[in-house]
């Protein structure tokens, strides 16, 4: 390709309203341009880079036995209501109506559409297993959009669905799109982790996300450097950090605690560590009787040390409020406590109130908590003695760094991460609920043992170069990147001696299958180092009169502070080498 | 690829809703899969053909200079607004709200969104011409969808937009983009014609249609067999039949016809050719005043010999029907002629009713028309004798076989066809509505010249298989089969020499880059047979012991009657030497 061919748009500034480094560059890389919030136009540049991951994608789900097809963007909610997911699904879903009024939903994934085609074209355990995938459009109607494409509305995924015989054979088709994820993952050139992600109702523990390291990711990912242990913080398990409950060694006393109504004020005004203290949340689940109708608020009281946090997803999986449950508020605390928040403790509380215990907090003694009165709070605080103990102990906090693993390998450290990639089993779910069958070898019908396997594309692109830029732009992985290779010829238009070897050049690497870019712009060398430093082209070769007197050319990779000089006759072979086409 | 690791679904019969062959033949082929009504999932089968389609065209569309992007699917009203066709378009534009309640479309070209990049990205004239295409999936709200892909409501298209500097060279853009789609539809083995067809109000002659040829195709094709004479018949133009207007032989006579409305049954009554009579339709236009503000129905008489049809494309762009017209209503054709429709006639008419008078009925002399009066009709009728010259002469009919052809080089033949290519000349109509404009080399600002070229991606196999199918199914041409060769062993679960022979066979083949499918499926030859004849690959191998013993396979060629012998150490030589790999 030539540059004065492609269409190259770049700018010094990105728009004021971009919010992240890969939205910034891509903007100013004019890779994307937006059309409306969260909904974005690509580029030329970014389709060469799309095109390339959707290729490995491809090559690696086929080689993996899966099968490509396309559902429809526009759904009918017939499907949708079979599985429930037409009510149960927020505005996030969007609903439309076409001209004769009747209902379709914009596909944000496609299990109702793949497990209607499952029970009308898998009849038997012979067509077993399946493997049906689609690299496609997809429409999410955030509430708030941003990121640029990493929380786009309308966006780019490869979505698989596996449909077997038995939960056994699941599993396998389960580990061989794990398998096949690992080698997409490698191959697109990222540093990622496959971490344990929540399974949600389904349960079981058959469910992976693949998030790409960057500071800047939106998701917390916990690993263990000293073993295999990796989870996404809502699942990664937390121990109890004591070695069990100490004796009881203080006095309970009430202590005055004016205007401190959290635990670090606490802990600063008596001089004692935070870890002596106990922060109480109250959650509140709204009852129904056996008909359905409500029937009064349950108040729970949930218990983590003060330097903790609770984790919503463990706690959302409680007997009692895995249906659901809300913060308490303000008027539900002041009528079950009689005091405000900032001072509450689970001394002196009865039925129906719950009492809950991160299991640290289950081990604590002489702890500190409120007293339940506007400021004071209890002091030298002791399970069995002051209170009763808890109704339950739980682990319902977020590990932090430095927790032990729960593998007992060493202690945990924690990352940032962006989810692009979520393999998950499903079980009958969905085959369940729509009824979705086929005959075993007994004869007799059977529901589909169900996975769902998905990666965002355009997402990887945002992903990438979240992980990989610096001041210059992106830099980006070659696999992956719009060109493999630039050649920046200096002085194009005056220099017959540089047009003539910067396309001798050209023409080599593309015989050989290198995907490079001549920049035949004419335009000053700053210019051109510029444009392609930010575009974050993996390598550049520079061509000018004054190294070609003494045979030289200039190499520079991109992750490298300086140019370095090779004989002109040898930077083919070093750019194949360096590619790994030699 | 092995039959058994992919997903074959075939069928008996077409489910009754079919109305199509191609419709049919896809169902009972599992190519596609009915979501909704003009909603389609494109199973693997179908997705291999459409691949090999979409590379095609993206081979030539970047050949010849074309850049490739994505534009969004859900698009912002206020762009649709800015060129007025949110107001314009009728329901087919699926308008739809997010949850903030803003309001979309759902593209059904992108115009609008190309030309707001434009505006943006191209601000010289040094960066043009550019052309920016997309493979992407479209959306029309169809009242009737019908025969399954080929009218569906969402579909894949290519769709390009050139911009240029001047009239042109956008000409010369669209020239090079007549020039690729020729090698396109040359290299996706089909028949079809390139017509010239309608501009309507950007006016020119740079339209042109490329149509498959196919009996059941919706648009008659009209040419000329011994000149390059070729358009739709919207367009195509018909000249008088007569060589001038002859003397006037008969008096004018009111006859009665009792209950004879159409000319057809006039003739039989009368004993006379139908080419004798002229039909009378009338059309109204609604007028405004300055201030646009209604001001009545002008009523219009056109007349057409009786043999003849109006042709209301022609009959739009007459002045004072560009604006627009209906045919007029019962009440209105009582009110202005004191007669219901089937004996009108234009004798004793007066202003304001306007008379036009198709290129032949002006040059007719003793003709036969309605007598104003019910069961009564003229004959006899001569222009200038009986009734003054008509207000307008023009060509307002439909040209039928045997024609003329306006180039004057034989007589015109006419085809059905189905459209799957457009190639547009658009002026400035988008870029001015848009005001996007770029900087001359005289450094004033100007408005993009543009063009708009669309493929049917999707219906180009509807239109593939409309013209190329038999009795027992599909007949593909080969650069868009889902697969080219198939290998049917005979006893594969039985017989080592055929299983063996087969493989030898599929790995010679794949070795030479042929995309074939071995059917390990253990199937009696009866069902092989018909699933892949149903399918349409174009060639196929059979090997079975009897055969073996002789040292002998089968060959059948799709459309070939019979299978024929061959040497099995022949074979693939044979089948590459068909497909141009030897």
């Amino acid at each position: 390709m030539r540059a004065s061919q492609f269409h190259l748009f770049t700018l010094k500034e990105a728009p004021s309203d971009a919010e992240v480094v890969s939205q910034k560059l891509m903007l100013r890389a004019g890779m994307i341009r937006k059309a409306a919030a969260g909904i974005y136009s690509y580029m030329p540049m970014a389709l060469r880079s799309i095109r390339k991951v959707e290729a490995i994608i491809r090559e690696e789900m086929n080689r993996a036995g899966a099968m490509e097809l396309t559902m429809p963007l526009v759904q009918p909610a017939e499907l949708w209501q079979e599985t429930g997911r037409w009510d149960k699904m927020g505005p996030e879903l969007l609903r439309l109506k076409d001209r004769h009024e009747r209902d379709f939903a914009m596909q944000p994934t496609s299990e109702e559409v793949v497990t209607d085609i499952a029970r009308q074209e898998l009849k038997s355990y012979r067509q077993l297993p399946r493997n049906f995938y689609q690299i496609q459009t997809k429409f999410r109607d955030e509430r708030r959009p941003r990121f640029g494409i990493m929380r786009g509305r309308e966006f780019t995924m490869k979505d698989a669905y596996s449909f077997d015989r038995s939960e056994e054979a699941a599993g396998r088709s389960y580990d061989a799109m794990f398998a096949a994820y690992t080698r997409i993952f490698d191959r697109l050139g990222l540093q990622y982790r496959a971490v344990a992600a929540d399974t949600g109702a389904i349960g079981g523990d058959r469910s992976h996300e693949f998030q790409v390291i960057a500071d800047t990711g939106e998701d917390a990912i916990v690993y263990c450097p000293d073993s295999s242990y990796a989870a996404n913080i809502e699942l990664a398990e937390a121990v109890s950090l004591l070695p069990g409950r100490a004796e009881a060694k203080q006095a309970l006393e009430k202590t005055p605690t004016p205007g401190k109504a959290t635990c670090e004020d606490v802990a600063e005004l008596l001089g004692v560590p935070l870890a002596t203290t106990v922060k109480s949340l109250v959650l509140a689940t709204d009852d129904v009787d056996d008909k359905g109708a409500p029937a009064g608020v349950t108040v729970w009281l949930l218990l983590v040390r003060g330097d903790h946090a609770l984790n919503e997803v463990k706690a959302g999986k409680l007997e009692g409020l895995k249906a659901g449950f809300r913060f308490a508020t303000e008027v539900e605390i002041l009528e079950h406590f009689g005091c405000k928040p900032g001072y509450l403790g689970p001394i002196g509380q009865k039925k129906p109130v719950r009492i809950v215990a991160d299991r640290t907090v289950a081990d604590m003694a002489d702890f500190i908590c409120g007293a339940n009165e506007a400021d004071y709070h209890f002091t030298g605080v002791n399970w069995g003695r002051d209170l009763p103990e808890p109704d339950l102990v739980a682990d319902i906090r977020d590990v932090v760094e430095g927790d032990p693993s729960p593998d007992g390998k060493g202690v945990l450290a924690i990352q940032r991460g962006i989810e692009v990639g979520h393999v998950f089993y499903l079980g009958t779910k969905y085959s369940k609920a729509m009824n979705a069958t086929f005959l075993d070898e007994d004869g007799k019908p059977k529901h589909f043992e169900m996975g769902c396997y998905g990666i965002g594309v355009t997402r990887i692109l945002g992903a990438a170069i979240e992980q990989n830029h610096d001041a210059r732009g992106i830099v980006w992985p070659v696999a992956i990147a719009p060109f493999e290779v630039v050649i920046c010829p200096v002085g194009w238009g005056k220099s017959e001696a540089v047009r003539d070897e910067a396309q001798k050049l050209y023409d080599t690497l593309l015989a050989q299958g290198v995907d490079v870019i001549l920049d035949d712009r004419d335009e000053r060398p700053g210019v051109m180092f510029a444009d392609w430093e930010l575009i974050g082209v993996p390598h550049r070769v520079t061509i000018g009169d004054r190294g070609l007197k003494e045979g030289l050319v200039e190499y520079q990779g991109r992750r490298d502070a300086e140019a370095g000089k090779l004989a002109a006759g040898d930077i083919a072979a070093h750019i194949l080498g360096l590619l790994g086409k030699a």
